[in-house]
């Protein structure tokens, strides 16, 4: 028999994960994927992801590859994994590639998806799903800043410690903010994200739409890599991964 | 000084709390109002709810009282509270009452409400809040079969073992079952619950409603208690702790 490529498209409510990637004692979305994958095939089976996720982070759309021999329609695999995996997990998509295809190698780009819930009350309900930022916000402000952030520059100044990564040029095509109700929502679509990219990034505009930082620095942010403006993370638990291209 | 009894009630989303009851090493919403109350008051402050909730249950009106020499206005309290509190447990209001009122004994009665979700499809971002039930129901039997276990029963068939109540006569004074979308919320008042009684009630109505149990067994439930029908506990995410009334 011959091995087959599989792409599955992945939602999870990131909230009972220790993130994505498998851990050996902790629950991890990549794990529980595996553990069913396994299951079904009576063998292990591992598979590839699009990138980490961090703890608590979800997605609506994450995506990862895996090998192996079918033996059974894709319609009937997925209905198999959704049947066996837990509640706050689910497959959407799975789909057959050529054989070199791989979840993180031929990316193309992603959309990432965070949401602020800027009001004085607070909902409870809302912890897991949002960032609670209950200080007043200029919308026109956070726009201003997010138009001069879209293009190619080096992200370095946005990118946290704990990353080996060597190129930190990377071309961000749109940030949209918009806002319903409490909820301000910043979509990032680009070729690829640094290692918390998405939350300083959150964070840096939140602090400009609250006028704790001056809307001109985002003009003098890319002259000289620092930390110095961008020392905030946005929390986890805010993030979505919305989308990957290929 | 004097000691005054404040009575507060509490919300929360029990996703990320190993329940109400206070637990040395795993956090507890109990814990979380001590520790933060402790914090404000400087000194050890234990308080007492209206009853213990268990892991993933949540509450949009828990109640529980505390003793203590209150040094500022109750709506400071409230702010401060809410200041310290994480994210996912919010007081609602504070209020003095006469010195001998407690949370759980002065209690007269209490509403929970219980969310399933009935549909094919799985919605991960429900996962923590709704019990997910797939299967057909028949809303007309699950109401008729509430409009039996309605009034003053023995509801020993309908308790978890584990629970040292002698007394198992309750009085269940309404059952509402509506349905919204795909979501079909019960909403149960009683003087009062035996443990997981609201769960194995939930359980035991879709059983009906699915066609597994006949009605008529509703009718014969109260003459021998026996778990043999109510073996089933809906999961503890789809509860919620509504209201306590006093």
């Amino acid at each position: 028999m011959t091995l087959k490529t599989v792409k599955m498209i992945i939602e999870y409510d990131g909230t009972n994960f220790y993130g994505w990637q498998r851990q050996s004692k902790l629950r991890s979305v990549q794990g529980e994927l595996e553990r069913v994958l396994s299951k079904i095939f009576k063998k292990t089976v591992e598979i590839n992801g699009s990138g980490r996720t961090d703890a608590g982070v979800h997605a609506y759309g994450q995506v990862a590859t895996f090998q192996v021999e079918v033996p059974m329609p894709l319609e009937n695999l997925k209905i198999a994994l959704n049947n066996y995996l837990a509640e706050d997990v689910r497959v959407i998509e799975l789909s057959f590639q050529e054989e070199l295809f791989h979840a993180r190698y031929s990316s193309k780009g992603k959309t990432y998806v965070y949401k602020v819930h800027n009001s004085n009350g607070r909902d409870v309900f809302l912890s897991n799903y949002t960032y609670s930022y209950p200080y007043k916000l200029d919308m026109e402000l956070m726009i201003e800043a997010s138009k001069i952030l879209i293009g190619e520059h080096d992200f370095l100044s946005f990118m946290a410690s704990g990353s080996s990564v060597v190129n930190t040029v990377r071309n961000i095509s749109s940030i949209e903010i918009t806002k319903s109700g409490d909820i301000i929502t910043f979509i990032y679509t680009g070729d690829g994200f640094l290692y918390k990219m998405i939350r300083i990034l959150t964070a840096f505009l939140l602090e400009i739409g609250n006028k704790r930082l001056d809307l001109d620095i985002t003009n003098r942010i890319f002259e000289k890599p620092s930390r110095k403006y961008t020392s905030k993370v946005a929390p986890a638990n805010g993030l979505y991964l919305k989308e990957v291209y290929y």
